[in-house]
């Protein structure tokens, strides 16, 4: 087979089985164009899987198969390895259980094995929810921090947000807001800048153009309210672009987002200081449509930006569009990974 | 005349002659509703005043008088006071500078002498320069500590900004984001609650909705990263609820703007914790039609939430959007002001 023909492989993970996850990986399944893009293993419990199928209004056939190793993904439809962890019994829906998330994290704990023996190129999983996940034993303060720990990676990580092509990256994420200033060093703009600029190379974007967020209102008004954009940022920014990276900043936080909105972009990615500075934006310019990829891993992850959507969940009435962006997303990073040298 | 034909009278300012406030004075009065809705006091130099309009492309007929306390405000046109304070000669155009900064303060203070003798009932300015303010003296961070201190009001001011309707406050504003945490107390977030509340009522919103944002990302995630929630604004918000305030919150700020966004607003006004959660938000959702309003003081006081916009100054192409709707909610405002007892 060339590498024109080859598919991407794709693990795929339910999510907390609480929340929309198994609607959405369901409604995903029965799009015309999923199978024909990439070979999917579907780790899963195999009535969450069919539940949500039912949600999405459409049954998908799949193969099965009695573990990964044994799943021949090449037959043009999804094969599912049937898989709970130590789970039991129902799920409770719309709220947030140690069961959920101890689901969540052995589905995802395959999903990393299947990656480590070469069974798969990507990870694709549907929404967690981060209070599950705690319940669960989960330790680090995110699933990032938690896919560093399981494959035992030193190097630097850092959560992005992708929509519609727009890239963000985030030089402190989930932290409280008073811990945030003393988190932007000159290395830690520098990693936000550096990580973005290698993943967007990764996702294909030629000759990247980066933009730089201040922290403080108005980028601190010439020092007026706060110094970071003086001190810190704009020293980084210049010692990256003496380097030859194509960034630029800092800018004001409240009008960066004017310049990279639409179809008339200035730049491709926005490298953010807080969660929210970047959050509000991107989900304010496309809530069901916002993709999030654990940058930095040396294996592609992805998923929908938005979370376990409790309120909805089992309605049958879930958005798939961030779902569906996650997974396009996902085969073209697992194209890329698939196709450099092992 | 009776009240229902009774017209708002409005002190009107140019802001920055280096930006684009004398144009969007001269969109305005090119209008047709303008002179319809208002009786205006213009307070400018008429150099600029005729700059403005030529660079608005119309020539808006006005009437002059020799001091505020000579004009006829009633003529079906606007009258001008020409004034510059104590600056002369050609303003730089582009740049910050004193002169500017010292133009802008002079005839402020003209308009705001004007309320207070009873000539106007509201005032409407076009965008300032900080730094120009700053460079000509000014000692406070920004214009409404200004306006504060000029009128000798002691009670607690706060900068709403509105767009289409939708109004938010902020428990800080222009201030370094490392000092936000120690600013968010439970008497910051009651009076960001009580006065956008006030203000509400003021012009004309019934019943008003008010949601309040949280502190941390994900809103703490109840409690692990910040506390700010569960400590300080959860019970602001409560205390609030208790006394018969419309509160709700507090809401994560990255998702809580999807429920004032359209048409299917849920909720009238957002409490914000520092100044980019809310105009990060504000400026993508309108930029070029977002008000501002010195809330809080005995008078009101409007200008577009944009800036002066260097980059496109003296190009006649400056949208009008945020001053006509600036316009608009002054005079609602100023109507109510000069209806009610004195």
């Amino acid at each position: 087979m060339t590498s024109a023909q080859r598919k991407p492989r794709l693990a795929v993970v339910l999510g907390d089985p609480a929340g929309i996850g198994p609607e959405l990986v369901g409604r995903l399944l029965a799009d015309p164009g999923t199978a024909a893009a990439a070979d999917i293993l579907l780790i899963a419990d195999k009535g969450e899987l069919e539940r949500g199928m039912e949600l999405a209004g459409k049954r998908t056939p799949y193969a099965q198969a009695a573990s990964m190793e044994q799943a021949d993904l090449s037959q043009g439809r999804p094969v599912l390895v049937d898989y709970r962890g130590d789970t039991q019994g129902p799920f409770e829906r719309s709220v947030s259980t140690a069961d959920g998330g101890r689901y969540c994290l052995a589905t995802l704990r395959m999903a990393l094995d299947a990656h480590a023996n070469g069974l798969v190129d990507a990870i694709l999983f549907a929404p967690l929810n981060k209070h599950s996940l705690h319940m669960a034993g989960m330790k680090t303060a995110d699933e990032m921090h938690w896919f560093t720990q399981q494959v035992g990676f030193d190097g630097p990580v850092c959560e992005f947000n992708v929509l519609d092509g727009l890239w963000t990256s985030r030089v402190t994420s989930h932290i409280a807001l008073k811990d945030v200033p003393a988190h932007i060093t000159p290395a830690g703009v520098t990693r936000g800048i550096e990580l973005i600029h290698k993943e967007l190379l990764r996702s294909g974007v030629a000759r990247p153009r980066i933009a730089v967020c201040g922290l403080n209102p108005h980028n601190g008004d010439n020092g007026s309210f706060g110094r970071e954009e003086i001190d810190i940022i704009g020293p980084a920014v210049e010692a990256a672009r003496a380097r030859g990276l194509p960034v630029e900043g800092p800018f004001a936080a409240d009008t960066i987002f004017l310049r990279v909105q639409g179809e008339n972009r200035q730049y491709d990615a926005v490298v953010t200081m807080y969660h929210d500075q970047g959050q509000i934006a991107m989900k304010l310019m496309g809530f069901w449509r916002g993709i999030t990829v654990q940058g930095g891993l040396p294996m592609p992850i992805v998923t929908p930006a938005h979370g376990t959507a409790f309120d909805i969940a089992g309605q049958g009435k879930a958005n798939p569009g961030a779902m569906l962006a996650a997974f396009k997303l996902a085969c073209r990073m697992g194209m890329d990974a698939g196709s450099s040298p092992a």
